[in-house]
C-alpha cells in the first residue's frame, strides 16, 4: 500500500467539481483549471454561467449525464478522457457538485489510473452544502443533531431502491437525499414506517444556489404531495430533519418574488 | 413560515467557509468577500496562506476556536459580530471548512438574525470533500456504498460520546468522523461491537489539503494504535468504509517525501 507514486506534477486530466450552480461557488483552483483547459468535458448539471467561464479557445464536449438519461454512457466518457489525454491535451472533466459525492469521479479516476494517465481531483461544493447555506438550513446544529447523512434516492436502472431505512430513520441525524424526486413517495413512506416521526421538518429545494431556485418547507409526510403540487424538477435536493425548522430564522437568501403558495404548512419561494 | 424577508441586499456580516486549508479551495465568492472586508474574524483552523489573502487595510480578529479550547467563547464571538456590524463595518466571519457542517455557523447566524443584522452564508469545501479528494478516497462509489455520513467525535465538555453506534455500523455507508482523535479508541471499539467488521478499511488524515498532510491507511481495529504511533494531531479526519481501499488506485496527490513507515498494513505519507 505504498504511496510513493506522484501523479500530480504533470496531471493532464483534472476531474473538477463545479459546485451546485452559482458560479461564485467555484473554487479558485477550479477556475484556474478552466482557464488553462484545452478541452472541457462537461455534464448536464454544469450551469451555463459556469460554462461561460471556459475560454473560447477551448473545445467543449457535452457528456450530458442526468440521473435517468445518460446521453454518453459512462464507459464512453472514461474512454474519451483517456483518448484526449493521449493527444497531450489539458483536459478538464467538469462535473456538477463534488466529483467524489455521487459524482462518479472515482470511476473516471480509476479508469485513468488503470491507463497510466496522470490526473488530479479538484473538490467542489456539494449540493447539500450549497443548498443548505442558501436556504438557511444548517446540516448540523449543536444540541439538535449529531451529524448528517447523504444518500441517493436514485437507483440503477431496473433495480428498486434498497436502502437501510431503519438506520436512516435517526431523528438525531440530518438526512439529505440527492436525486430523490422520483422515489419521494417511497422514501417518505419507508422512513415513517421505520420510525422517523411523520412531522419531521422536511425541505425540497430545486436549483438551490441559482436565481431560479424554489424551496418548499413542509413535513416528511406531506413532502411527496408538496413536491408534486409545486412540480419540483431535477436537480432538486431533499433535506429531512430538525435543522430544517431553523430556516425560518436563518433564511437570508430568499428570492425577490413573493411566496406563491402558503397553505397546509407549505412555503414556497418561486 | 412566509419567506418574504430579504436580508441579502445589504448583508453586513458574511459567514464564510474557508475550506480545509489549501487556499486554492476557497470559493470565488469567499475570495471576493475577503477583498471587500473591513474586519475579518477568523478561527484557528483558517490557514496562514488564506489569511495572507486578507487586505492589509482590514482588521483581523482572532477568535481561536479549537475543539477543546475556545479562546473566545461562542457568546462573545456572536456579540463581537453584532457589535462590528453596528459600526457599519463589512464583517467577514471566516471559518475552517463549511460554516454549516460542524462549524457553528448556524449559531452565529441565528444570533445575527435575532439582532436584525443582515448576513449571508458562503459555503466552503468541507474537510471530508477536501481530504477525500486529495487522498484519493471517494466518499461514495457506485456499487460499493449507498451514501456517506458525517459525525463529530468530539462532545461538549463533561459529556461522554453518545452516538447511535448501531445506526453508524452500516457497511454500505462511508463514515467520516470530524474531530475524532480524542475518542478514537472508543469509536473503534463501539463500531466493532455494533457489528462493523474489524477489518473495515480506515484512514486517518492530518491537514489533508496542505503540504504538511499525513495520511494513514489501515483497518478499523488498528486505527487507534496507528494514530497513536504516527502521533496524528488535530485537525485530522477519519474515514471508515470500503471506499478507503480505492485510495490505493486513485491516490494522485501524494507528498514528495517518502513513506516513513509501512508495516502491519499501515502506510503513512509524512
Amino acid at each position: 500500500m505504498s504511496k510513493t507514486k506522484n501523479k500530480t506534477d504533470d496531471a493532464s486530466v483534472f476531474i473538477v467539481g463545479a459546485g451546485p450552480g452559482d458560479p461564485g461557488l467555484l473554487t479558485l483552483k477550479a477556475a484556474a483549471c478552466l482557464k488553462k483547459a484545452d478541452v472541457v468535458v462537461y455534464d448536464r448539471l454544469v450551469s451555463d454561467d459556469i460554462l461561460a467561464m471556459v475560454p473560447d479557445s477551448a473545445e467543449k464536449i457535452f457528456a450530458g449525464k442526468a440521473a435517468r438519461d445518460h446521453f454518453m454512457p459512462q464507459d464512453e466518457i472514461n474512454q474519451t478522457l483517456v483518448d484526449l489525454a493521449r493527444l497531450d491535451k489539458i483536459v478538464v472533466r467538469l462535473k456538477g457538485g463534488d466529483p467524489f459525492i455521487f459524482g462518479r469521479g472515482s470511476e473516471e479516476a480509476m479508469f485513468l489510473a488503470e491507463h497510466d494517465i496522470n490526473f488530479e481531483i479538484v473538490p467542489g461544493i456539494t449540493a447539500s452544502a450549497g443548498c443548505g447555506a442558501y436556504a438557511g438550513i444548517p446540516l448540523t446544529h449543536r444540541g439538535l443533531v449529531t451529524g448528517v447523512r447523504f444518500v441517493t434516492g436514485h437507483c440503477r436502472d431496473g433495480q428498486h431502491l434498497d436502502l437501510n431505512w431503519k438506520s436512516m430513520a435517526d431523528p438525531n441525524t440530518t438526512l439529505v437525499i440527492y436525486m430523490g424526486l422520483i422515489n419521494i413517495q417511497k422514501i417518505s413512506d419507508e422512513l415513517i414506517k421505520a420510525g422517523l416521526p411523520a412531522d419531521t421538518p422536511a425541505a425540497g429545494i430545486e436549483r438551490g444556489t441559482t436565481p431560479d431556485r424554489r424551496t418548499i418547507i413542509t413535513t416528511l409526510d406531506k413532502l411527496p404531495a408538496c413536491i408534486e403540487r409545486a412540480e419540483l424538477k431535477a436537480p432538486s435536493l431533499l433535506i429531512i430533519g430538525k435543522v430544517v425548522e431553523l430556516s425560518d430564522t436563518i433564511a437570508w437568501h430568499t428570492h425577490a418574488h413573493e411566496c406563491l403558495m402558503e397553505e397546509d404548512g407549505v412555503a414556497t419561494d418561486a
